[in-house]
């Protein structure tokens, strides 16, 4: 449960839930719901009798802070019938906070150090509201402050090893397979036959996102359910083994930056149509630098012209949309780049720019490189959709895949 | 409500509901609970009842993908006891869509052409999974695809403008101030008297993002808050008026592309550290061609030399990282990019490359333009943070809004 109208009006993101869930299912706590509610007593009070009739562990974030709005602290001591009380130690937390920042200790400041007489109280290492942990009837309530590094901090150093202490869980385990340049629908019918086998235990989802689909399998239960993830994660990478460039968090450009790097190999990069965004990607990567020597983003026929040595009769003849013209700045773009492999790309992102013979959407690609004394070059067509601010990364994490599949030949 | 397991286990941060609680909020109508759930019947049928228990509107996304794992549909056609139909728009729609994409629609695919027979059907303009808007005993559900754009989409083009039109809603009236290049707590101590002064039905917010901050009035109740609210923005304006560069949801890189257009101005970008980033926000803005002409991204001495004419001496004297060096990357981007004006940039992103004397987060902008015969610079030092992640946008925003006063004089 997250506390603040700041979430409710859209102000802030609650990043927390998310963080707190990832690391709850990593020690195999199930994670049933994120609730967050409004900084007033009956939500909170609803909230909290609603979840912990149904769950033994009910984690509490926000509502700490010393302004008036924060009135998590005295919910919770009406909802666990007790007064708030002064605390010595975050007391002398306090003092000493504001001693080392020479600050004084405000009343405001003051009111930090009372806490509901029920809880067990952690200090706040790296701030000031202190986490408050309840136990009643076999279930625990645990109240911590909403600032992320904080939270994360009580949550790492105390609260994740206290409930394992006090709780049994179920073994969980996860395997992601991160694929590009195949739609959702077609790794389904590509790999339904291996999901409909799926045991008991192992649940399995789709995660899109412009071009890419991440494949995630999870087991729960016994430990040997780990084999059965093992064996299917690998049934489904064997399958659709073109499309897989990675597993869990791997980034698509770390992954293209890395066969590059073991290869000793410089990229260049020249763009139209995506506007930099592929080397914003690729530069995203620290020690990018490595591999990575630079781009051109050429806008006009001048730019193409003049830093790629397009042919002005290419782009008048074919357009700059156009299989000759990608061609022609992936082939300049060796030279200019001094690299061994280049990335071109020039398309219509839209909104305006489109054509019966070449709607919105329509985008070439061309990579590159030196085979010997000659340049060799790939070149590939896609469809896109009709909205610029799709087209840009979707285009972007297509070329990047298509770089990647020319580069593994 | 937001469906699905990625969000529970912490592998999707749900960003949608901030964005809808913005919106709704703005249209007056107030969110009382964000509640993330399972893809799993059950706790979708208790959350939909217990949430259309005390509230009049419950929106839903997620859950609605052509793949197994997807239940949302089955389970609002249970929720309303009526059974899934073929609709012919979604079907018409989903045709085209493969049509132009040169897919065959697979029978998966048709399987999102099916929906609960109590609903009312809106096709999804940007992707295949249609929404659906149930009304019932005066209460209102709507399910809407979990992609980000796909439900902003849908909620601003209909479902928005349609709830508006279900329901009455108090008066709200907003101004967002936005500002770059001033801290929140700078901009406090500005304004602070003002602030105070606000009177009841006026609230105020600071919304800080990598080196903007955008500041929010809003009033609520009767109409005549607005003129009140009109009153307070003017004069928080007045007094912060170099750090403004516009309102509500103007992007600086429109703000700037617009002020280079009126005056027939060309942009050239010369790019080392933001490696991209900056020409990518230039390009996201539609009809950027009017005044972009192209950029380049030097990440080696040899690029800058090559490319933009960086003398070797001064590299090799000053380091990449220097107002020397940035001067003539400038100086070089001005013939290089045929521009009247060029912004040029080189820092330490991070996390490795700082040193004693040039820490990580030290970056050095410089803007050349056309001043007659001769070409002026103008420079700037920046210090950031430790945070990759962090100094690429904010270094980006800084250097356009650096770029706007530059050319503002």
């Amino acid at each position: 449960m997250t506390i603040g109208d700041e979430l409710l009006i859209g102000q802030v993101i609650d990043t927390n839930s998310a963080w707190m869930g990832k690391e709850l299912n990593a020690r195999g706590f199930d994670v049933k719901e994120i609730v967050s509610v409004s900084d007033q007593k009956t939500p909170i009070i609803e909230t909290l009798e609603r979840l912990l009739s149904k769950n033994n562990i009910v984690l509490i974030t926000g509502g700490l802070g010393p302004t008036k709005d924060d009135i998590t602290k005295k919910t919770l001591a009406a909802y666990y019938d007790c007064s708030l009380v002064e605390n010595t130690d975050i007391l002398n937390h306090l003092k000493k906070f504001y001693e080392a920042r020479n600050r004084p200790m405000s009343d405001t400041a003051y009111e930090m150090s009372l806490v509901p007489e029920a809880c067990e109280v952690f200090i706040n290492q790296k701030g000031t509201a202190a986490s408050m942990w309840f136990e009643k009837d076999g279930k625990v309530v645990v109240s911590m402050p909403g600032v992320p590094y904080e939270m994360k901090d009580m949550m790492s150093r105390v609260v994740l090893p206290k409930l394992s202490e006090v709780y049994e869980t179920n073994f969980i385990y996860h395997r992601t397979i991160l694929t590009a340049g195949v739609p959702e629908s077609k790794l389904a019918e590509l790999i339904d036959d291996i999901i409909s086998d799926l045991p008991n235990g192992i649940s399995f989802a789709y995660l899109p996102s412009f071009g890419k689909v991440r494949i995630r399998l999870s087991g729960r239960g016994e430990k040997g359910i780990q084999n059965q993830v093992d064996l299917f994660t690998e049934k489904v990478k064997e399958r659709i083994r073109p499309a897989v460039f990675g597993e869990d968090k791997e980034e698509l450009a770390a992954v293209v930056g890395e066969i590059l790097a073991e290869r000793g190999l410089k990229l260049g990069i020249a763009e139209s149509c995506t506007g930099g965004f592929i080397s914003h990607q690729i530069t995203s990567i620290p020690g990018s630098s490595r591999y990575y020597n630079g781009s051109v983003v050429t806008y006009s026929y001048e730019m193409k012209s003049d830093l790629l040595d397009v042919a002005p009769e290419t782009l008048t003849n074919t357009g700059a949309v156009s299989e000759e013209t990608v061609k022609e700045m992936a082939q300049g773009a060796i030279a200019t780049l001094r690299a061994d492999y280049t990335l071109a790309i020039s398309g219509i992102a839209g909104p305006g720019g489109g054509t019966a013979e070449k709607p919105v959407g329509t985008v070439w690609l061309a990579v590159a490189y030196k085979n010997g004394d000659q340049i060799d070059i790939k070149t590939k067509l896609l469809k896109l959709t009709q909205s610029r601010e799709i087209n840009i990364p979707l285009a972007s994490n297509l070329a990047l895949n298509f770089l990647r599949k020319c580069i593994l030949g």
